[in-house]
């Protein structure tokens, strides 16, 4: 099978050039750049050096010549590409914001600042977080091509964290606060000061406080998932870390009152009802995501950490109920170029084509 | 004037000899060390080859020949040294938690696993947060000698983020939620697997969740600020990130009736009203701190970072308002070894001595 | 196939863990480690959760089970495995020093402070630089069971960089200089000052200087490739610097009068001669290198990078000629824990059973 | 006194600015940018809020009211203000290459790639290495204004690690290989990819192998100290390393047939003679140094680091003797951005003024 990918010089195409060259069920790749159009692509990135040296083509070629195909092209300039996917009937997989809210184009637009410019095509596209919508992709994929709006970075982890909470009830009502720490290779390749070594190493700071575009997307899934529970507020706020990859979430969720725990006292170590429900809630969610082969929920007394996912496709979680007995705090860790962008693309594919979810996915976090 | 530190080869203690040697009304340093008595601090401590070549004491001898003493022992073990400077007449200043919470033992107790062995000292002593206790620090240096409670590091940068808003009745009451990283200064000089570079570098975890013992300092200054107005509860969540220095204390503060505002629909863009309360909230900060040496509030688009406070004795703050109009987002950024930990020592000092607050804490914060 | 695994816990174990558990030819890994016997693989790497939970065994059972085994014992302690796998009649693969010095027991002992326990075994087995050794590592295997002395980090990168210039006469006799950077994981896992993050981080620094025990190592890999031309005289300088992963050796290589070229003339630029010549060695090192599997040599115009080869076999080379026209600077980079340990033992495996040298190898270098 | 600082909002110009605001004897400072001409400092550098408010003029208007100029620009546009600032009978302190070559624009042409536009200039300066010129730089203050050319961060460290061997004869003559690895800051503050941080952390890589513009600086240094003794060919290797500052230099200084030792053997440990004449040598280097302020050389057993020089003027340097006893391994270790750069040109400011040469300049490295 030969996959493409349009936009295949910017970070989140390098990284899907990485993860299909090891797909057993992909022969070849055709790439296309615009910067680089008519370059090898190892000469862009000298790591593929002796492994990826095909020409970079303008995106019509390699929509031509593909059987499915990514974008990880800039917002707002994919649909074109998208349509003459739909009419040559190939899936297209997009990793850019233009599909991520299905046809709820005001959202869209007061965010990204631009209008549809093929409204219909947002009404056939599907929202790629699969833990969300794993069945709605496979019934769209058996009616024919299918558009899939790859989630955000940070939605995706985010998400991930709350979902149990939110499906069982566990979530009572009022604001989930998503407080995010991402690794520099979330900036993209594009040198800015913001991402120049001397000002962003051995410092950490927030950043688009209040005002980031994943605030939207992270509220639209957890009420999808709260179906039948109250819907929170989001509040979230991303950080820059000094690390390259990675992106760590601490997600505080009020719970109800059904849920909520004797505290220690004022000011006091936790009680013992705490730790008791901490393992009860923990469980459930380990519960939930059994079926899952790419959450991992930790044991007790493991925390998330961005290393231990490292250049995987897996979610780490861990869980704990705050001193108060009122909160739950669950962390998130994933990689954001593999869980938070391209791997989680590769998964969408694995599902619309059929194969094992796994498959060209089964890397081994690098703890260092 | 002659300072004496115990415990001076420790992090902190390296930190004061560091400040201290640079500090115009301090003639001379003694130093004591358990682990290197007898040895010169420049043998541990290479990079002050040839600047500090004393050796290390006993810390009674160093109580003998001091004017002031610092102490940058671990937890429970400097009571005896604090009442032999009462006895000696002369200030003690306490990097460690053991006056920390005044004359509440419980809570010391809960949290620390130890009794006061003197407990008559407690109630003699100031918890040496200036900016809440400064008067109180006067007063009492005003009577005699003081033992100060030096504040732990994540408490200063988390009340000085809330006291203007829980001051000011901004607060509405319910939890204020406190997320911070900081750097690996903070676990001190002994190596263990947490801060082994192969294993934290490149990487963001939370420890400790819901179970870090400075969440009650945090809960209690909160409190002691918000006089006439609700008292929070807590959450606090520590973080590791892969930097040597800085604590981020991302703050959520529910806002009171009166101060939330209209936000810009749901999921929708922060409206004017957001940014005009986001301004106004920044001025009432502005005023709150203004005769504050050492706390920065940012300008409007400016975000708190810290390597913009680092190796000074800075808190930057920046405040905004999130997109629901419901909450304060309040960020500050301190060095977690000088406002957190030595430098404020060293402005406790000044206030108890009459010098100038500023007195050898002038040093400009290095960006890189 | 079965493959052992002693010592796994240790980080060159855990790598070949993870390299191994990717390998087609592998069924089932069996891990030691007298740490840990009895508790779970993936307890103490949880980054291993859900992929490998074996339990830790002894030694003496991983021999039995296995059709292969590979040791990542520290120095001076696996000799008597090595015994028991030639009497089982099954290949082991050292990654300590213990078989590195083929029967050199004067110049192993010197370094290593031990004397060889079983000499015999020594006669038989094999150094595993496959770039230098391969035809003798073949011709072992097909005699029976092999024992390879699986090279050190240093000398791998140091010895494929002088390589070509030592068996192509282009050395002209004297000193070679080989000036090394090495990740912290080099360092292995247990914590220690020289690794505590902040005192390595934001920090460059020689270690052992003109005292490693890789100089000999160095040295011996010289003269065996230089063959027919003067063996050099090497001098051999690590450096920490703040990195998870990678060496980067550069290497001085004085040129015989028939390879020197005019310089630009005394402080100038570089002459047309030195460009010219300097492309003419870059040809005469990528045709040196045209067969194997695993050595890049770059194009003109780019230098040997880390975080090119990261987590990859692949061992870059870039070459220059110096301003003085006398001088040949070979700059290598490897992924210390790969090339520079497991993935060349796995390397090895792949020849001792006649697999394709790049089976389980495949992974492109992750840029970050 | 007023100090004028020209290019200030360059990282060099950056440093000048917080060393000078804490020097003494400036009471005040005017700064120039082309870039942000009419903003305030403070706003280009939020580190230095509230601290360093002065709006930016034209370069001639700080030359106007000041009573010593610096000058921080790029190279080649320095040679007016040069010009304008004898005129005005003040000091002109350049960091630029442009007055580092005294008057021989032969070599400065081929490298920078402009000639002289002030010869007669060229003639009156002083090249600022004050290790090698104090004489000459107090016996040119004495007779008006100087015009100084600040040394390179490279060769400041380079030439200071041979200087002793090269006054006193123990180098044989030959090559001198300089092998430096520097940080991050010394590339400036303009964004690029070379700097981006997803790019450059976690990894180490030459640049400007065999063709950097230090390279004539450092063997024109080494010759002028070397009088009386062979001059030797220098070949000079600048590695990018992941840390914000601090220059590391390892230095081949090949020794004359009477400085050489016994080694221990061929691949052998080193002899007791070569630790003996390591101790011998530095003694010498110690005592070749014994008055400078900023140099010191480290007891037997520390070896140069980076950190141990952080943000200060300090020189650190560390001597060893290769195992083969015919080679002289100094390694130094500055801060680029201060011995390297302001620091050093402070330095040649007290010493213009008469100074202590160590005013302004006490600050002792922060470890961390």
């Amino acid at each position: 099978m030969i996959a493409g990918i349009i936009g295949a010089t910017g970070y989140a195409g390098a990284e899907l050039v990485r993860l299909l060259s090891g797909h057993p069920k992909i022969e070849k790749l055709v790439l296309s750049s615009v910067s680089f159009e008519g370059e090898k692509f190892e000469d862009i990135y000298p790591n593929f050096l002796g492994r990826v040296s095909a020409s970079l083509l303008k995106a019509e070629d390699v929509i031509a010549a593909s059987d499915v195909v990514f974008s990880a092209l800039p917002h707002a300039v994919g649909e074109p590409f998208a349509a003459a996917c739909m009419e040559r009937k190939i899936h297209f997989i997009d990793l850019s914001a233009d599909f991520r809210f299905d046809d709820d184009e005001a959202v869209y637009s007061a965010w990204y600042g631009k209008t549809y410019q093929y409204p219909e095509l947002h009404k056939k596209s599907v929202y790629g977080l699969v833990e969300l919508n794993r069945r709605k992709i496979k019934e769209l994929a058996a009616k024919g091509s299918v558009i899939i709006g790859n989630p955000g970075c940070y939605p995706t982890g985010a998400s991930l964290g709350a979902f149990p909470a939110l499906a069982k009830g566990l979530f009572g009502g009022g604001t989930i606060i998503v407080d995010s720490a991402s690794g520099t290779s979330g900036g993209g390749r594009e040198p800015s000061r913001s991402f120049h070594y001397s000002e962003c190493a051995d410092s950490v700071a927030p950043y688009k406080v209040a005002s980031h575009r994943h605030s939207p997307e992270i509220a639209r899934n957890m009420a999808a998932m709260a179906a039948g529970f109250p819907s929170p507020q989001v509040i979230f706020t991303p950080h820059l870390a000094p690390m390259s990859r990675g992106i760590l979430s601490t997600i505080y969720i009020p719970l109800s009152q059904k849920w909520r725990v004797t505290p220690g006292g004022a000011n006091m170590p936790p009680s013992k009802e705490i730790e008791a429900k901490t393992e009860e809630i923990r469980a459930l969610y380990a519960d939930f995501y059994k079926d899952e082969p790419f959450v991992r929920v930790l044991p007790a007394g493991l925390a998330a950490a961005t290393n231990r996912v490292r250049q995987s496709n897996y979610c780490d979680i861990s869980v704990n109920v705050d001193l108060n007995g009122s909160t739950l705090i669950a962390v998130t860790a994933i990689d954001n170029m593999v869980k938070g962008a391209a791997g989680q693309a590769v998964q969408n594919m694995n599902i619309l084509f059929g194969f094992d979810e796994k498959t060209g996915l089964e890397a081994i976090p690098a703890l260092f």
